[in-house]
């Protein structure tokens, strides 16, 4: 920790300064990448124009939930927070590339990824070179960017011990999502039985724990905060994660598709394993549902129908409950953790605005 | 450097050693999967046969030339420089799953791969989804290792300035061999046009950097030679690494089959970009060799005739002379390294063994 104490600048010139360092750094990757040919360096361009166009949801969360904890923290601290924001963003990344290699998507927030790009930049080229071009540069270039990331916790201009806890961290994150991301494999090719259980566990490795337990932890490593402190966070994280995965999938079935920005019953297209799905295959409507799910071809009618026979089912209800009880966690962590002074009311309240955003985003 | 100079095992001991600790570090790996599923330990069961089924080649290499820079180093350094062996070889398999995911590869050395193998474990699957299931899990599994091999270098048990050029080392090595594997897909896509210079620089980034160079280089740095010796480390790597690749273009296709244990005239099948296909290119013969290169059903008098052609045509001739050259470069570059002091006689002539065991693969 510095000495110096400096007013702390606005939540919104920190969310700039991470893009800042982002596109200082990819401007100079794509200068090194010249060297080993003008096509490599152009995968570099392209990877830089998809990699800075995200939210920077994770970056955000860690920066507030930082300052929430050390709201006195000197500009080296915040130098300190920003760079390890900025490689979890390259983690979130590297996550994504290889995840669309793995369902095969071309779009993102229904204009074309990486790999849609790529494939649709190679004119004369079969439709099936184009697109193992596409992914063998995506999962090249995955690599890069989880090597990238891990690095950045490898160089933290940390103390030695922290930077171990960091490297844990990260070390941990990285298998769970792994994990995760293999089991919902597993499911969709119904190599695991889809239940509940399996499919909450799954959401949790795949999204919460890198989401939002890593953010959260980081912040509380670097705030040199408690182990019972880093605990409470990555259970807090993790609920958070579950409740912000299981919202996303009740709005892409049965949210407003005029203002929530999702490709409206995609889930139903690619028969998308979630709790609302696990749910309603133990009821009785599974067998009008089964059908037609996973129909790449799904018609708005059909669609609709399902909709409704998953409303009818008790399988929107019972998911709606479900994030009821993750805020529910939440809330009887942070106020535990309050009552035996491992967090500050400041970092808890900091936590629940988080938590009331999260709300927000369905309605 | 510890103070105690205990007698150095004998060579077999060092790579039993590095067997090991690869195999207890896997069952560790193995036990902690577990917790995330059946299925999930089930995959690292399966890539520990497979990552220790390797010859160790760069391990051993690693701790052959480390031996001969600081023939009296104690049982400290002698774990230290087994712990780096260890992660380069995850590297090595890391690079080796993704490789075969783009590659299409399903075998290794005549039998099934790690893809082959899960492939073939999805009875009921059909084939698409089969391979679908096989290459997402190689990817993940990628991701898992080349995570662990970094990680291995982050956490290196040396001073902070020495760990600090061991990341710098694995980093370039990462984004260099990853351009390689890059220029190479472009290269069998007919993205970027192939000759002699482009496959050749191909080739020194996709496997001579991290197969030569990378266990070299790491030697010097854990041996604390000087920065002008890993320089020329670096250069022998590059040379060596060439050397070794042209050699194995060669015995695939003018090699004798009965002994050098690859696929018979695989790249020739498989349209690979190698340095005598890029020389052929540039000769009259090409005409007559464009015809059926590539072809995936080329009948064995089809490849016989080819062969003839390359030979004909000035291409064998050409990459033995390559060869030449790449050995050349070496013996020069040791022999001014030990006028300069840079390098002792006897690491020089442990190098120089390495490179008449790949002159006996020729044989």
């Amino acid at each position: 920790m510095t000495a110096t104490v400096t007013q702390t600048a606005p939540r919104e010139d920190m969310s700039t300064r991470v893009e800042e360092v982002l596109r200082q750094r990819f401007a100079i990757h794509c200068e090194n990448a010249e060297v080993y040919g003008a096509e490599f360096a152009a995968l570099w361009r392209a990877t830089a124009d998809h990699a800075l166009g995200g939210k920077l949801v994770r970056p955000r969360l860690l920066l507030d939930i930082h300052r929430a904890l050390v709201p006195t923290a000197g500009e080296d601290a915040m130098i300190g927070a920003v760079d390890i924001a900025t490689h979890i963003e390259l983690l979130h990344y590297a996550f994504l590339l290889h995840d669309d290699v793995i369902d095969g998507d071309l779009t993102r927030r229904k204009r074309p990824n990486l790999i849609g790009q790529l494939a649709a930049g190679t004119p004369g080229a079969s439709e099936q070179d184009a697109l193992h071009w596409a992914r063998s540069s995506a999962i090249l270039m995955g690599d890069l960017m989880l090597s990238a990331a891990i690095m950045g916790f490898a160089r933290a201009d940390v103390p030695a011990h922290t930077r171990g806890r960091l490297l844990d961290l990260v070390e941990q994150t990285i298998l769970e999502t792994v994990a995760g991301e293999h089991t919902d494999v597993a499911l969709s090719h119904g190599i695991i039985a889809s239940d509940v259980d399996t499919v909450l566990s799954m959401s949790v490795y795949k999204t919460a724990t890198y989401s939002f337990s890593l953010p959260l932890r980081a912040a509380a490593l670097l705030a040199d905060s408690s182990t019972s402190a880093e605990k409470t966070l990555q259970a807090v994280g993790r609920h958070l994660g579950l409740a912000y995965q299981l919202q996303d999938d009740l709005l892409c079935i049965f949210g407003d598709h005029r203002t929530h920005g999702k490709d409206p019953f995609s889930d139903l297209r690619e028969g998308k394993e979630t709790a609302i799905i696990a749910f309603a295959r133990s009821t009785s409507a599974w067998h009008d549902i089964e059908p037609r799910f996973g129909s790449a071809d799904l018609s708005l009618q059909d669609a609709t129908s399902m909709r409704d026979l998953l409303r009818e089912c008790g399988a929107e209800r019972f998911v709606i409950g479900l994030i009821g009880d993750q805020l529910d966690a939440v809330y009887a962590l942070l106020s535990e953790a309050e009552l035996a002074g491992e967090i500050s009311s400041d970092a808890a309240r900091s936590i629940l605005v988080s938590t009331s955003r999260l709300e927000g985003r369905h309605a």
